[in-house]
């Protein structure tokens, strides 16, 4: 019996243009357009098998070696749905195998701590989108795949892609032009590094798929956002990428940080994802980039913050020694609470006391990573489902 | 020889729609009105005595026993020169004695320590023009002393009426038509009473003359704010405290205190006023509201956050007890770790689990107080400074 299997990886991606609102909440089409940076999955990635067979009696999902049951109507099966869809197109047009048909079994797996924090869904549902098509062996393109991993989480739409990349809201009513395009590959500006601190928390945030409803329904501010300040930033990111202005597009990120977590403030009752540590951090970068641009240089770094306390920071590449060294020393690490470039942590003209040193571990720990490229389809070895459709050991991948 | 002096007492105003930008920074004309309430003197007051003699050499003023200069072209000396101004016309209409020629001296004297965080500058001027207007014994109404008292601090303009006051924002490049109205006297609606927590913080906050400045030349929200949010408020409000509707009211009061705030993060680089402890006294208070409106109640509370981490709890009479016993659980005082009025803190359906309980001293005190009246004259055995024009010492007041 021919086995059909295929295993893909897919990056995770932190929007510099936020994505804060939807206009459909069932098809997860968004209030405004969003830009993302891929990050390299050579340091955070899903991994996802997927496998059919006649002998199938159900379609299961394996997360982390837990089963998830997947609810009718619920967005995995919706994900389900539409690339079985796909498939119909391809064996009706070709000829190909009806193995639309048949069930599907799939196990996937990130190599970093949910509780991190970071947009596990989107990697997810892009790993998820992109296996199945590789199983189906579908024909169709990152964009039109990006149409389904939307359903699923809409930001898994911008994973589908490496680099730079861009979610057109799109007005149309089906949501057929609402997709994600690449804005640049990772080649035009492999430069672009980043720092994710992973910031303590006790606090349960209001989830992101409530708390964005919340804000629609509520900020006075929000269409402003939406009509008149994110399609301005949306056009002069994308000519800052394009002309790798770093000093343009840290400026337009961190402004559009600010404007994400303003709206959300702006909500009833308030969402709060920043926090005391979180601020510290901006305070430190505003600083970092004062000290810069008094001595005529450009922003040499760009905070970001999702819908938690996690800072990522984005910088050119020869400038991440300086912000590793400067964030380790006013947030130092459990396991090294010195400067882990050395004993001068403070870069030329930064004041010192703009923020007080933190106690070790309200930064948990740092991840450098850098732009990457888009979801990998990997070999049968990098299976994490066996032969009879059931998940190995997570520890094997 | 004649003694001219005067002593007056004028109050703290706390805005339920704020003030956040100027059009004009020398004259103080604000980008919008705004509303607030005056609280009772009984509790916090500046009082401030002023006195004129031929024989003193230079206009002199003690802020708390301490002397401050009082530079040329600075707001101090424009409420000075403005006063005098009002002077003259009394003097050359009226043929009263000319001792707008004659230099002041004033000393004031603040009942809340300046560290608190509250408006003190507010109550200041309002104290320093009602000083002056009575030894000049001037004719002005409240409103168009508030012109002058504008100049001096914005919010000032505010402090010279009791209950319920407008600043109307104007339109005019003079300033003219920029000046305070009293919306509702505080017996209309004397039940308002309000909880200031009082909020530790050790980072120096930016200064709101410098940080409202910032957000009118760099936040993209700030002109929807101005143009459409806030007209419909002070509208909304005005009409709430004339109905006497304490959940319309307490509605806008949080809504408004979270379009600041969420301006002031939408500046670049962006500014933060309340930390974790303010933002866990918003989760409490809307969980106080949440557990009563669930009850089929009104809203109980309104928070509301100045350019400081301190919260104002806005709320009737009947409720201030719960709202202490409430806050008093969760921030624990240095010095009644306990519940201020029994065992039982948590009103019905208060979900507990909702804030953790804090460190004792994170709220350092609770200050309780109502809706008051404005400025007072006050006797002779009031004053602050002695025949010779010179302070007594403040512990005297």
């Amino acid at each position: 019996m021919a086995l059909y299997q295929a295993t893909t990886s897919a990056p995770v991606n932190i929007a510099v243009i936020k994505y804060w609102g939807k206009r459909d909440t069932k098809l997860i089409l968004p209030t405004n357009s969003s830009l993302s940076v891929t990050l390299d999955q050579d340091d955070l990635k899903a991994t996802t098998s997927s496998q059919t067979d006649p002998s199938f009696t159900k379609d299961r999902l394996w997360l982390n070696g837990v089963e998830e049951e997947i609810k009718p109507g619920s967005r995995l099966a919706t994900c389900f749905e539409e690339m079985r869809r796909l498939r119909r197109k391809v064996e009706q047009s070709q000829g190909e195998p009806a193995i639309s048909q048949w069930f599907i079994h799939v196990a996937s797996f990130n190599n970093f701590p949910t509780a991190a924090g970071l947009a596990s869904s989107a990697a997810g549902f892009a790993a998820l989108v992109s296996s199945i098509a590789a199983l189906y062996k579908l024909p169709n393109s990152p964009s039109e795949l990006s149409l389904i991993a939307r359903q699923g989480s809409g930001s898994a739409c911008r994973s589908l892609f490496g680099g730079f990349v861009a979610w057109q809201a799109g007005t149309a009513a089906d949501g057929l032009d609402s997709y994600a395009i690449e804005v640049a590959p990772r080649e035009h500006w492999p430069e672009i590094s980043a720092v994710i601190c992973v910031v303590s928390d006790h606090k349960k945030g209001t989830s992101s798929t409530a708390g964005m409803q919340r804000t629609v329904e509520t900020s006075t501010l929000l269409q402003h956002r939406i009509k008149e300040v994110v399609p301005q930033r949306m056009t002069n990111i994308t000519k800052a990428i394009k002309d790798r202005d770093f000093d343009t597009f840290a400026r337009i990120t961190m402004a559009d940080s600010n404007s994400f977590h303003a709206v959300a403030l702006d909500t009833e009752p308030p969402i709060f994802y920043m926090n005391d540590v979180s601020r510290a951090i901006v305070n430190l970068i505003v600083e970092y980039n004062r000290a810069s641009t008094a001595a005529g240089g450009p922003l040499r770094a760009a905070y970001t913050y999702d819908a938690g306390p996690n800072a990522v920071i984005y910088a050119l590449k020869e400038h991440i020694p300086e912000i590793v060294n400067l964030v380790s020393h006013y947030f130092p690490q459990a396991e090294s609470a010195r400067s882990p470039l050395g004993a001068e942590p403070l870069p030329a003209g930064f004041n010192a006391n703009i923020i007080v040193k933190h106690e070790v571990g309200a930064v948990k720990n740092l991840i450098l990573t850098r732009v990457g490229d888009g979801p990998r389809v990997l070999g049968p070895e990098a299976s994490l489902l066996d032969k009879t459709g059931l998940p190995l050991s997570t520890s094997s991948s």
